[in-house]
């Protein structure tokens, strides 16, 4: 294993996959030590759905936009908010449970993005390449389908995982201060946003879309091209109805 | 450094803290391994408080419920999803942002637990001990007046940070396959509920606090006193109004 500030440090996500597969004793070792992440109140109200079969990968890719590392990484993980295991087991034992709401939601949902970057990080200490895609909680209703979820069970992570067949740059970062505030809430002048954000603006990379898209700036590529407002209203709604189907927002919501 | 899979394997939360200070050279270390994580498109939607001073300490106590870790440990870590300086730089480039509706909450909650997660790991891999503090989604609106968080920025993960002056048992997780599902998620019969909750409910401690309570099960410890639907449903109603008064349920709800 690679020291972790090693690890930590000069980390980047990993989309293309040597043909290598990742056999189950690496991924058990892998989860095991991702599952012993802190847990609100050791409840555990969340699963873990590992996709392995070049069916499943192919029935999932459209729900992730066809993102290739889906069908081309040996293994996806999609982590869920859960509380159907833990209402099964309440009313087995004359307990009556009350976390079909928004709050229970939020609670699992923390919960499971928390086991999923533990998880995340020890395949990378393994040697891995892992690659989040932020599509899960875009169609997180076509993905309950396809992996049969019940209700109490929603996704709200998913890393793709494999060894690496590429070693690709560092992507930039605000410098740290950017993002740390000390005791209160500074917010940002004019001044403070032009500094911090004159990095990421002169990359090449930066430069380049925006040419190619005929914009003026780089803000203007996520706000016309990559996550439009329409599309996040789209998807809100889409998401707080399966929030609804779920079961999270029978009690307790505005 | 221990290596990482001692650290992830025999992790245990930390509640009670030694007097030795964390200097800021610990904290930064910590902090910039923590902030390569990975984040949604390179958006960096979220922001860090470091609370140090003693008195503001004091005004975050009752909102933690008065748990004495955020009093004791020498730095709370509060971290927020966090689309105040985005939208901001978003405005000063001469692009609308969309992102006051709920996917837009989601995703910077989403992003703010991932760093809390690799902050929390980087901090145990330093010999530091951490806690998560589950009450700050219950208290997020007093929390935003003590931080001075502007719109846009909601808090949803803390942690307290420090050497640890305690080695606790490491506490019972369920048996792995029990979070774990292969391809599609296998519902729980009554059997596997038995088998899975088995060991938890004849844990030492979970007997104890049966007894003590004059519960007859260890779910109702869960239902009846730590987690009650009435609670819960109170602070889903708390919760939802911060995201409304925060700006996260402009547009694109249902």
């Amino acid at each position: 294993m690679n020291s972790l500030e090693d690890i930590l440090l000069k980390r980047r996500s990993i989309r293309k996959y040597s043909t290598e597969d990742v056999d189950n004793a690496t991924l058990n070792a892998v989860l095991e030590m991702g599952y012993r992440a802190s847990t609100t109140g050791n409840m555990q109200v969340y699963s873990i759905i590992v996709t392995r079969d070049s069916e499943m990968k192919k029935r999932l890719a459209p729900f992730h936009f066809n993102q290739k590392m889906i069908v081309e990484a040996p293994v996806t993980l999609t982590f869920c908010a859960d509380f159907n295991r833990f209402n099964k087991w309440c009313r087995m034992r004359n307990a009556e449970p009350g976390y079909d709401n928004f709050l229970s939601f939020v609670t699992a949902a923390i919960d499971a993005v928390i086991v999923a970057q533990t998880v995340a990080i020890a395949a990378e200490a393994k040697g891995l390449g892992i690659c989040y895609l932020g599509t899960v909680i875009y169609t997180a209703n076509e993905i309950i389908k396809a992996l049969n979820l019940p209700a109490g069970v929603v996704p709200v992570a998913t890393i793709t995982l494999g060894f690496p067949a590429e070693q690709p740059e560092q992507v930039d970062r605000l410098p740290l201060e950017a993002v740390v505030h000390s005791e209160v809430y500074k917010d940002y002048s004019a001044a403070d946003i032009d500094r911090y954000y004159a990095h990421k603006e002169a990359q090449p990379d930066s430069l380049k879309y925006v040419a190619e898209n005929n914009k003026e700036t780089l803000a203007q590529i996520f706000t016309d091209i990559r996550y439009k407002k329409a599309d996040n209203e789209h998807f809100s709604k889409a998401l707080l109805t399966v929030l609804k189907n779920q079961g999270f927002l029978n009690t307790g919501s505005v």
